[in-house]
């Protein structure tokens, strides 16, 4: 089907997707825009992992993107929609919209223990409010490693701009979405993982003293005031990250990269 | 003096500094907007490293930030301004302004040599264009003790998106803002500075095992396709992140912040 009205019924339930996040979890559906996370979205359908309800793409889209928009696609399944310019325009959160759309179904994931892997490597973040930062962060974790993603109190794993910034590591990492960091802690600590509070004081153990070599977590908090002490109080150990310069001037993506890096190198020299 | 006016002639002179580069050299001057960033802009100034030719701050902004906008300095100095909330919002980048703003000279750089310094580490931007990353880059830099920072056909430094992801670094960092790739490479070469360009490639060495025992550079090449070819062929050494997970994961500032991170630390080891 070719969909030149902005007030088809289908575009604007991509649209109320993309800006409602109540509608989202009443839907269990979120959206994906651009084509190169569409394109691990697509990779990720075809192996299984990735339910996609509706397709929206301009005909300019679909010759650009040939590697990875079968145009067939389009006549076999009847989730699969042309779209005018127009439209693409109203359903974009960009300036210049790169024409492809998905609405997939959330993913559910649940932690089991991981009661198989000795040297697990975890991450937890603790109310981290900026999309962007959340999905650089979550980038980070699958690029070196990391096991699994705890999100406690977040912003809104399904907001378009996490999607977006995480490019396409939402569909392939285990992220477990919950609102108690206190019920993280103690499933975690119940699995014999340690958990370590990342902080900017002269007192915790520096990131390159610490022994990486058991099951471990990682707490990164929020960008403005750190993990609340309450938080700090129920991990395991305090670690800081020592520099030679102004500590202070990190932001939580970059001191995350290092601190990550860190812990499963960590795991590297002793796994 | 207080200003209400939208069309006064020194809104209008910040506006165009804020909006348009070549303005921005014209007049060698670039503007600062939002609390944080202003603070470490004062502190500067007050070291009589930075030249503030114009400050302008809402009266709600300057008895919220009383930490340190001193309001006698209103009284005391012609270039303070006190502006109405219409003005400062007509001002703003943001939705939401914080209500401080500034206007001040760009910092002349140069770079002669570090003859002193036996250990000294730099970083080397070629052809990074997102504002965010480089901003950060520069952030990440100055937290881990890189000495200078030189920008190669680079965005603007003194674009304010720049200057806000930054967070007060371009004021205290010694940046070298220049167009020529090769000519920073035949400076620091006859430096005996060891440049190492990073790149994603399985053949180059992996970052742990690379000695930074040595007056090094790490180059961070475009954020879609690395450092080029032609450049990559200037340099000393190639070095990568070898990772457990998905290398194509990282993106450059937070590459960035591991690379930087093990240099520097290797100048800790070493040092």
């Amino acid at each position: 089907m070719f969909i030149s009205s902005k007030d088809n019924p289908r575009i604007k339930h991509y649209i109320k997707l993309s800006t409602n996040r109540k509608f989202r979890y009443e839907e269990g559906s979120f959206v994906i825009e651009g084509a190169r996370v569409c394109r691990d979205a697509f990779e990720q359908w075809q192996n299984g992992k990735l339910i996609i309800t509706s397709c929206f793409a301009t005909q300019k889209a679909v010759e650009k993107y040939t590697d990875y928009i079968d145009p067939t696609w389009f006549d076999k399944y009847e989730q699969f929609h042309f779209i005018s310019d127009d439209v693409a325009q109203k359903m974009s959160d960009s300036e210049y919209p790169q024409g492809v759309f998905i609405e997939a179904k959330m993913i559910r994931t649940a932690f089991e223990g991981d009661t198989e892997d000795e040297n697990g490597k975890y991450l937890i973040l603790d109310d981290l409010q900026d999309p962007g930062n959340v999905g650089t962060l979550l980038r980070t974790a699958e690029a070196v490693g990391v096991d699994a993603v705890f999100m406690c109190g977040c912003c809104d794993l399904y907001n378009p701009k996490v999607i977006r910034s995480a490019m396409g590591t939402v569909f392939r990492m285990r992220i477990i979405h919950t609102k108690s960091f206190s019920e993280v802690i103690k499933l975690l600590k119940g699995n014999s993982i340690t958990v370590f509070a990342s902080v900017i004081d002269e007192n915790a153990e520096s990131i390159t003293d610490v022994d990486f070599g058991c099951k471990s977590a990682m707490v990164l908090g929020n960008e403005g005031n750190g993990i609340a002490d309450d938080d700090i109080e129920l991990c395991d150990k305090k670690v800081t990250i020592t520099m030679l310069g102004n500590t202070n001037s990190l932001n939580v993506a970059s001191a995350g990269a290092i601190l990550l890096w860190e812990m499963c190198r960590g795991g590297q020299k002793n796994g």
